[in-house]
């Protein structure tokens, strides 16, 4: 059998790169398969998942939202009262902040997530800006605080996970309060009963199990929003905040793939090549480009079915024998292209370079 | 806060154990996450998942179940005619045959299972062997082989998975065919339209998208039955195969985490300590200990809720100042009990040995 080519065992790397405790993050947390890319939608269950702490198992029947702090007409809602608010339904592309922190090289302990921690469902929610508006926030208000209710420590400080936005941030972004995922109820490890889902921006924005909305008359100082989720480069480095995703695209994998090593087996032949792209903010992807034989040619793209949701893409390609290095890139409306090597920055954060993945083309022997 | 005895940073294991082969199948595949282990039910999206190939994702309009091979009446069925046999519901507990790998020393490279790989859903089908008497097996049949769509290599070996039962094994199991998972349609990961459920059998006998069942005179020969899935202890030892599942239990881990060590941290006083405990072929746990302060204390079990589901257990615990090793080991109705040290073999098959979680407990300083 040593003959064959798609034998792969000899191909094993067999270097140790990661603890003990990072596979222990990979084995609870999830990611995306890359073979489910044709789907508009991604499958239930398939969605990528990052949580901080425990996942809550909360009841929709008791659960209240609390809109408290610096308000002048501060309110309380139960589910029932919620669900019962102007209903919409959008898909949109949500990915972690850490996806691609693998990639990186001098790779921080953290969640070891490589391409596969993004997905897209279809929310249901209601928009969260006129509730603010009800809630009348005073003057001076300079930030609102989403808060969790996943309690846990990071760096030895205890908290309940939560996030800020200030008030041009809720003006200019369309943020939902969500109880509904692909036409059924939020499941207990996507935030149910209730969260918040921050189009266009990296997932650590849309919190989850949203329990309070508190209004600020000071920038909002929780561990997630100033001690992690920055652009750092050095240890004393405050770093901007990470915000809207950057550009990106994955490919589907083409062929079939070996069980351990996930090297991909094509016959040679005509092949469809296919995936997605998208960006952050809602700006339009404008080009994906797909390496073929050493040459960047531009792939045919296909509308996205929402302002927030990724674009399908394809391009034909002829594989012939031998191994091969493809790749995509994506460029969006603003002129943002994924570069060819991944920057670097101190919390692993919004790694966008280009996806390789490397085939072997061979008619099969065995 | 160097005083802060929830300060972890310090507690985190720098030394790289795991390959990136792995890595990029723990993000792949997913487990259940221990908090949820309340749940009788595991919440849907979270039941544990190991696809050796690629997800298909077929369309139930088109697929058919055929019959074939050493039968004197085989057939197809339509999924709309599968739908419309008789209908049972019931809670089975699957666990991964390779749940545990990771705790084994000398562990073999293959997906980096710690304690996770193990689910409970409520599979809805219609019981196998009426099926198979209607197909008439030959006299001399002695196996049947049941065959998925999905496809890829192993060890540099072509096939589709599949995997056989005997007409002994299949007279003795309760062997569903299932298309629904918790009231909804199957997902595509967790082979939709159509697999096998084998109760009190490790998940690799539960073959997913089903395309068919060929009656063979000779034992099948497939990869996934003869190359794998047996305790091997030597390269050229052949070994037995691996088919019901070892006794065992999990323990909910007590208070909240740190991010990234995933320790427990707890504040004095008393706990209810509540886990999971479960067998293989419906053989019911008759006791689970937990080991508190040294002690292993008995815990009180509740009835499953099915034959073929998890028990319930619970204890109470008064928590003292300092770090503690807690444990917990079940022991089922044929005497089989956990061990305190992990077994070896090859392939890193069926390690049920005691679950252990360190707790930190203190008063919160931070």
């Amino acid at each position: 059998m040593t003959d064959n080519p798609f034998l792969t065992t000899s191909t094993r790397n067999t270097v140790a790169e990661f603890t003990r405790e990072e596979v222990a993050l990979a084995n609870r947390n999830s990611g995306a398969l890359l073979e489910t890319l044709d789907c508009d939608v991604t499958p239930t269950g398939l969605h990528y998942l990052l949580n901080h702490f425990d996942v809550p198992v909360l009841s929709a029947a008791d659960h209240v939202l609390e809109f408290s702090g610096a308000f002048d007409a501060p309110f309380s809602l139960s589910m029932a009262e919620i669900i019962d608010l102007p209903q919409i339904t959008r898909p949109v592309t949500l990915e972690c902040a850490g996806n691609g922190r693998a990639g990186m090289t001098a790779r921080p302990l953290s969640m070891p997530w490589m391409y596969e921690a993004v997905g897209t469902s279809e929310w249901t929610g209601t928009p969260l800006a006129p509730l603010i508006e009800r809630a009348k926030p005073k003057a001076d208000v300079k930030d609102f605080a989403f808060i969790g209710a996943d309690f846990g420590y990071d760096k030895g400080v205890p908290h309940f996970y939560g996030r800020s936005l200030t008030p041009d941030e809720i003006a200019q972004l369309d943020v939902m309060l969500v109880w509904g995922m692909n036409g059924a109820p939020l499941l207990p490890q996507h935030g149910a009963p209730l969260r918040l889902i921050v189009p266009g921006w990296y997932g650590m924005a849309s919190v989850k199990w949203l329990t309070r909305i508190e209004a600020l008359t000071l920038r909002y100082q929780g561990f997630q929003q100033v001690e992690t989720y920055r652009f750092r480069t050095h240890e004393h480095d405050l770093g901007k905040p990470v915000t809207r995703i950057h550009v990106k695209s994955l490919m589907k994998p083409p062929g079939v793939p070996d069980w351990f090593t996930r090297a991909r087996w094509l016959k040679p032949g005509p092949v469809t090549l296919t995936g997605r792209a998208w960006s952050g903010d809602g700006v339009p992807i404008t080009k994906v480009e797909v390496l073929l034989n050493g040459v960047w040619q531009e792939a045919e793209l296909s509308a996205p079915t929402d302002r927030y949701a990724w674009s399908a893409w394809q391009i034909e390609w002829q594989a012939t024998p031998g191994q091969h290095e493809l790749a995509c890139r994506a460029t969006d409306a603003e002129g943002n292209v994924q570069p060819l090597n991944a920057s670097h920055n101190l919390g692993g954060f919004a790694n966008n370079v280009v996806h390789r993945v490397t085939v072997h083309v061979a008619e099969p022997t065995a």
